[in-house]
């Protein structure tokens, strides 16, 4: 039989990052796993969602809809670029001071979906580079290899990305004669790193961004996820119009229902000189991707924000209880079992977010594909390895370590497994 | 203030096409309109949505899954290739005839990103070509536009496509130094035209695939739309693994919920010479495009599915009358107020779709935008012009009628209007 040859993204090793995972995590069931970035969604219930679609139909016969239109609203294709809008700009506006045009948001399949359109549009030629700040979100640089789309990775700090190496890094790529359009980050609980780029960072970003003539994908899935608000978002601060905006109601309602948008209030130009809003191309793109964001879903989504009046904050604000226990609890644990002296001897570090899913730990040895492997077998822990978020190399002595589905029990006894695990490796070495 | 410059694909006509007809549409509200292909679902109502997602529950607790299990079936992120393969292949052994394995579906937002996985899996190098039979869906030419993915395109004939001269173009793009790796088409009451291929036509079609080593990509949303079933699918007779089909639960269930599926049961070797099967590469790209498709959206598939013991027909059988009837309607209507000799002596010809939305119109005239902006404004009724899906020219005499969503009145009156646009049109000429 003949083989048929494939497009070369496929054998990226980006796109194949997980699958080692997935195989370790289904050999050793048994162990506890800090791999997973899967929400924890116990404080649901399946009648939860019938009302939230009611009171979503409700809502529109009570603003004049027929029944047929409800029932449209529901079961037919609608608009491409989403039917609940008006509901997520509403939602913006009070929960993030986020003050834009329902015209400026384009409901998608996830963020995933967002990122893929995003890119799409904006890498006009060749030349275009995206820059993004590692350890970094897969997704985003799966989208790019799928496009054929350059990356350059530039190392975040401790307290997230570094706004002067973006900068050095846009001067750079500009020397070499590539144009850098966009930077993409998570300041927020960052995907893996757990960091929270603070106020003043925020603010310099925007800045340089306009002085260097690129624009910020902000990607904010993590954000509600924490104790108390986070600084403001960079979209809540951005003046010159340099950031598009990437949510996901993954996180804070539900996975499985594929909801997130893109508030994209630019002013862009085609080839043939025609001019628009970012967002209406975008849904452009969409219409030869998905089409449409499932309906249902997005009723789902709608009877939420109307439920708490917008607030997804609100919603959200039990999980994040949660999430922020279970980080705590983390960082007691490793406390307990690496105390200071013993990780200053063992060369063990880690940091301390307050809210998200993900905490990075520095090790003095390769915590490779082979090391989790080990720590899988004999010590019946899994974690994932930092460097599979570096897609330029880098991270080979970082772990990922995500809290978000682990109860506490779990939690106190793999943090005794990773201790015993680490202790090991370290003496191996 | 700066306008950013966008990806060549946006200036592109495809892109776009669609606007001029919405524009038309909104203008002349009163306008009887065989535009859209809008499905109806006057047959589907509100609670008949959470009786399926039930009956999905049911079907998982019956098989030993736990609580937790089932609620994470329905909320949480599932698989990327889809949590009810096993359905959707059964559904394909008892409805056609079709045999392949679970692992050889891959569940997707709609047909529309099944297009767009396999282009990126299969168009591996820039010399690759997609040949098209057309007039052609644009989903798929908007599609290879996105990914840079050159077209070529085939014109059908009465039968729909033709495969003598697929076959020529094959071994012209062959001569000219391209590799035509796959032909799109849609072999049941294609949209737009309508046409079904004969079955010898489809038997010759396997042969010249397997001969010029070429796949197949069958797309078949309107297969079941029909008053008896049409021959059977490429798939079902496909011996040599050439045919990739794309299956949409948008026409037989509801259009709303955004699921559809590819079968890809072909052996692929990757850049590194890693060998697999075609679905599972689908897969890959889609963790990068949605990540999953809605787990609420599967689950009232599969509870369809689980209702009917996997008989889409069956589900289908009264909307599939109902379409039947509505081109029965237009047609005899057409032939009312046109007979034979008057149409002769107009120039104007139609053909017979016994299924599906679509029937295509031949005109005297020149059936374009002004044509159409002229239908709309003096006689009330809007259509859909065939240079639409001629990506690469021609059909300019052309016109698509689509009687998806309309009353038996509306197409009493509607045909009467388009009588008295086509008189009054060549006339004018």
């Amino acid at each position: 039989v003949k083989k048929e040859e494939l497009h070369a993204s496929l054998s990226d090793p980006v796109l194949d990052t997980m699958n080692f995972l997935n195989e370790v995590t289904s050999r050793y069931p048994d162990a506890i796993s800090f791999a997973p970035g899967r929400p924890y969604h116990g404080l649901s219930n399946v009648n939860e969602m019938s009302d939230r679609i009611g009171r979503y139909l409700a809502h529109l016969d009570e603003r004049g809809h027929s029944p047929q239109q409800v029932r449209d609203a529901l079961y037919q294709y609608g608009p491409t670029a989403g039917q609940i809008r008006e509901l997520i700009a509403g939602s913006l506006l009070v929960d993030e001071d986020i003050d834009v045009s329902p015209e400026a948001v384009v409901v998608t399949v996830g963020s995933q979906e967002a990122m893929l359109l995003v890119l799409r549009a904006l890498m006009a030629d060749r030349d275009d580079v995206l820059i993004v700040s590692t350890p970094c979100y897969l997704g985003i640089v799966g989208a790019a290899r799928l496009l054929d789309v350059a990356v350059t990775a530039v190392p975040e700090g401790d307290d997230g990305p570094c706004v002067a190496e973006l900068e050095t890094a846009i001067l750079a790529e500009r020397a070499r004669g590539r144009r850098p359009r966009a930077i993409y980050l998570v300041p927020d609980h960052a995907n893996p790193s757990g960091a929270t780029m603070p106020l003043d960072a925020r603010r310099a970003l925007l800045d340089m961004a306009e002085r260097t003539d690129v624009l910020i994908v902000e990607d904010s899935p993590y954000r509600l996820l924490g104790p108390e608000p986070p600084p403001p978002t960079l979209k809540a601060l951005d003046r010159a119009c340099r950031v598009i905006h990437l949510g996901s109601y993954s996180k804070t309602l539900l996975p499985g229902i594929r909801v997130g948008f893109a508030v994209a209030d630019q002013e862009v130009v085609d080839g043939t000189g025609r001019t628009g809003l970012l967002a209406h191309e975008l849904a452009k793109i969409k219409s030869m991707v998905t089409v449409n964001t499932s309906s249902l879903s997005q009723a789902v989504v709608a009877g939420s924000l109307l439920a708490s009046a917008g607030r997804v904050s609100q919603i959200g604000a039990e999980l994040a209880g949660h999430y922020a226990g279970a980080l705590r609890a983390t960082l007691v644990e490793l406390d307990r079992r690496l105390p200071a002296e013993r990780r200053a001897a063992l060369g063990v570090a880690w940091n301390s977010p307050r809210g998200g899913f993900f905490l990075a730990l520095t090790v003095a040895f390769r915590a490779d594909e082979a090391a989790l492997t080990r720590s899988a077998k004999r010590f019946g822990v899994i974690w994932t390895p930092m460097a599979y978020f570096h897609p330029e190399g880098g991270g080979d002595r970082g772990i990922r370590l995500s809290i978000s589905h682990l109860t506490p029990a779990d939690i106190t006894e793999g943090v005794a497994r990773l201790g015993r695990f680490i202790e090991a490796e370290t003496v191996r070495r």
